[in-house]
């Protein structure tokens, strides 16, 4: 059974309780467009609706902060009317949402592609309290790189000078070339997700393998796509390791089923298992993507979250040594390595600026992949100019180096400690295991629920973890996501929480809830 | 024969000529399907990939921008090498890449957005030689309003505060009601249109009514989705105008081939045609819409761009009247309204600002599109802001009104000005007519090909107006679109050219050609 991974049951808010009625809704559908072609004088409602879409889910936006969004707007009408003074919006990496400051130097430079006018308006000397040297220089030569306005159409693949930055960054990460033809800016990662997904996994006869605990976005893409997800578990025992020896019995039993996988998801750092995949892992993956001729689709987006001295190591670095190595037996593989300007330290979300590097990819399929992105014309050109920015930062000497260096350092440093004190706070928990963070911006301890819990949530009709969660966000206005949102192990329960809110009160007040919580739901 | 409109024969540069024989790859593809579930240990190539993306053709930025981008590329080597010293992008509607300023006002509050420090770290003198009043005092709110930061990610529909600027700019256009419930903020219009046509036109049993010639964002958007493009045509004779009449037999026919009309598409003022609907043409479409449960999609993001005094009057005022003259008529009807903010006097398209207005939807659809473009995040939150800011621009007695009007004021009359001598030039040329323009930025002159000219074209296996445009580009520098990229009747020819780069020297070199061209292609 390809899909029998356990899936959020989403239970919906009071006000849309009639989605739960879907599948009913769907036969519905299929019974008219047998009986009438056109439905006429009527309005096309949900029973219309492309199934495709009705079964996406996306647990990240769900049920859960869809109560949060609720209890928000009781708090701004009545502030004291819930055991709480605020919502913590644990569910989501969003860190500029919880207080995380921007970085100086990319918005010194952002807002001066905004308004270059500035620079002719203000003296040097009044300029000089506003802008350090080099994000003048900076910006102005971007401007240029541009076209003269980041008001017009870039191109389809992005602007070719901030390409070429991306691809020196690689090229300096890896110790390996890169080339900006090879590198597509895109409107955040999962712009590039949807691309990839729509190229190779489309329809109910290609699969897509995704680890399980997964990020939400690739069961939903591939659900709009009409394709298969095929699950691969990660251990949760051994730090949410990846083992490769499980991938030949998952694809023999999907080409069984006449799936052919065309694809292989890894997400590294993990999300939401905040985990980071050691070489031998990575190797052992690109020795089934080389035999199965599986598109590797690296999700590295964290790649700047590393804590406790893991180190990350790219994909596209591993594969080079495996070719090098072993000249002949990894010519064919074909790798996709996405990145963000939304995490790591920049943690500008709403910015949307993303980058997906092809590795292996010949020129033709590229072309299709440049019609393909034309389509929705070009990426937002401010994301672009900051995805530059991110991956040229200001180096010794410049100006705007040393504060840029603390501010950095200081979000990092935050992150770790706060990782730290929360993982700290679990394994004080009963009931609760969490595996040490490596990597992200998450959490995903394990809740060892007992049978009353379970129970209860039965009752209720939702899922254990989600009605912990739930219950968690009523008592404590913590908002986090359940872990069957991202599937796991049937039988196992989890929750996703970042780290990102600042202070400890609010994991104080996590513990609190915690122990009434289990005390209340002893078997 | 529902897909029988003259389509773009794609003439790709040198590079690119293997994709031509695509149909081939195709069958090889499915070919391999039957034969060998997983091809073990090769690349995936253009064979592999969905037929759906490989069939999507989008012109605006296909073999001829490509090709002029090529010539670019060499006259920055060689400043000498060509007949002309620079391209003059009139392929696509992009107008700061031709020198349209950005309006003063709304750069001064996204730069004040991306920077806000700077209101701290200037004197209130130094920051007034740079911002006005209003600027700060709209910027300060907006961010407020934006949860202090445009960098945190923003709900999925758009920031509240936003929505509701949109609301009240429609209801104020329209003198009737509109809800920031019912506004979804998007990465352009082109994202609202693939959301909508992904939710009620997927699949080959499902089809849109398009304008004949449209904006081939929609073919392509139908392509991807595997869906039907269902031509209706535009009566050039009578300015482009639309004949609801044809409607009942391209639905018929429809039903017959097995096919459901879900949804019709309208373009008001058009692109490519720049004809701008009467209030009769509309009526007659939600006529047929209500009668045959279409959702209509109305493109209306070139409602600022009327000329000639034409007026401009939005689908959804049109269905108000009619839903009360004729009580329950026109209930059903379903229209989405989209907005952009790269046309009009704002031009900004690298910043990718987009609404959809969802009029006559329930809850429940509603609440499926919350899911489904919840799974790309949120639109760019500087883009949304741009939104408010362009439907809610400076009032009389902020100190950035008169600036913002004259700026406004001059784009519009430069924009009027030089459409009508774009038109009197195709007016003088031999051969070629051109309907009066009366809205967005393009003109679409008609071509009276000779058969010589035809038989060249043949010859090269292009299409003839693909030919006319391809010579254009060669001998001018000056970069169009053939007509056949927008489909248009069998046997036509036209291009669609934007009257958007200043100056005249380029309307002069562009006589010149043609008459050469004339004499040369003689019959």
């Amino acid at each position: 059974m390809l899909r029998s991974v356990a899936v959020a049951k989403t239970r919906l808010p009071q006000s849309r309780l009639i989605l739960r009625n879907l599948s009913a809704s769907v036969s519905l559908r299929k019974e008219a467009s047998r009986t009438a072609a056109a439905p006429l004088g009527r309005q096309r409602s949900v029973s219309d609706i492309n199934e495709c879409v009705l079964n996406a889910k996306y647990a990240v936006r769900g049920a859960i902060p869809l109560r949060a969004e609720e209890l928000r707007q009781q708090l701004e009408e009545n502030p004291g009317a819930l055991p709480f003074s605020k919502i913590i919006n644990a569910n989501i990496g969003n860190p500029q949402q919880l207080g995380q400051k921007p970085l100086t130097f990319y918005r010194q430079v952002l807002s001066l592609l905004q308004n270059p006018e500035i620079i002719e308006r203000l003296s040097s000397d009044e300029l000089s309290k506003a802008y350090q040297p080099d994000a003048i220089r900076r910006a102005t030569r971007m401007l240029e790189e541009a076209g003269g306005s980041i008001g017009a159409y870039s191109g389809s693949q992005g602007v070719p000078a901030y390409r070429q930055s991306v691809a020196n960054f690689i090229a300096e990460r890896d110790g390996e070339p890169a080339n900006a033809d090879d590198i597509f800016l895109t409107t955040g990662a999962s712009a590039a997700v949807g691309y990839i997904l729509q190229l190779f996994c489309s329809g109910p006869q290609n699969g897509a393998l995704i680890p399980i605990p997964q990020y939400p976005l690739y069961t939903a893409t591939l659900a709009l796509n009409n394709a298969q997800a095929l699950p691969y578990y990660l251990e949760e025992e051994s730090g949410w390791s990846t083992d490769p020896e499980q991938f030949e019995k998952i694809i023999k039993d999907a080409i069984n089923k006449g799936v052919t996988p065309t694809t292989l998801v890894v997400i590294n750092p993990g999300n939401p298992t905040g985990a980071i995949l050691s070489e031998e892992n990575i190797e052992g993956i690109f020795e089934v993507a080389a035999k199965y001729s599986l598109v590797v689709i690296a999700d590295e987006v964290y790649q700047e979250n590393g804590f406790n001295d893991v180190e990350f190591t790219s994909m596209k670095k591993v594969l080079r040594v495996l070719q090098k190595t072993q000249p002949g037996s990894y010519d064919n593989v074909q790798l996709v390595s996405l990145h963000s300007t939304s995490k790591g330290v920049s943690g500008e979300c709403g910015q949307r600026g993303g980058y997906m590097e092809l590795v292996g990819f010949s020129d033709e399929v590229k072309q299709v992949i440049t019609k393909l992105v034309s389509i929705s014309l070009c990426p937002v050109v401010t994301g672009q100019a900051l995805m530059d920015l991110m991956v040229r930062p200001p180096t010794k000497g410049d100006a705007s180096y040393e504060l840029d260096q603390k501010e950095r350092n200081d979000i990092h440093r935050n992150l770790s400690e706060r990782s730290s004190m929360l993982n700290s706070a679990f394994q004080s928990l009963e009931g609760v295991s969490c595996q040490k963070p490596q990597g992200s911006m998450y959490l995903f301890p394990r809740l060892h629920l007992t049978q009353k819990a379970i129970a209860k949530a039965e009752a209720q009709g939702i899922a254990p973890d989600e009605y912990y969660c739930k219950e968690l966000l009523e008592h404590t206005g913590i908002c986090t996501v359940p872990g069957s949102g991202f599937r796991q192990v049937p039988g196992t329960y989890h929750l996703r929480t970042t780290f990102l809110a600042p202070g400890t009160e609010w994991i104080e007040s996590w513990k609190e809830f915690h122990e009434k919580f289990w005390d209340d739901h002893r078997d």
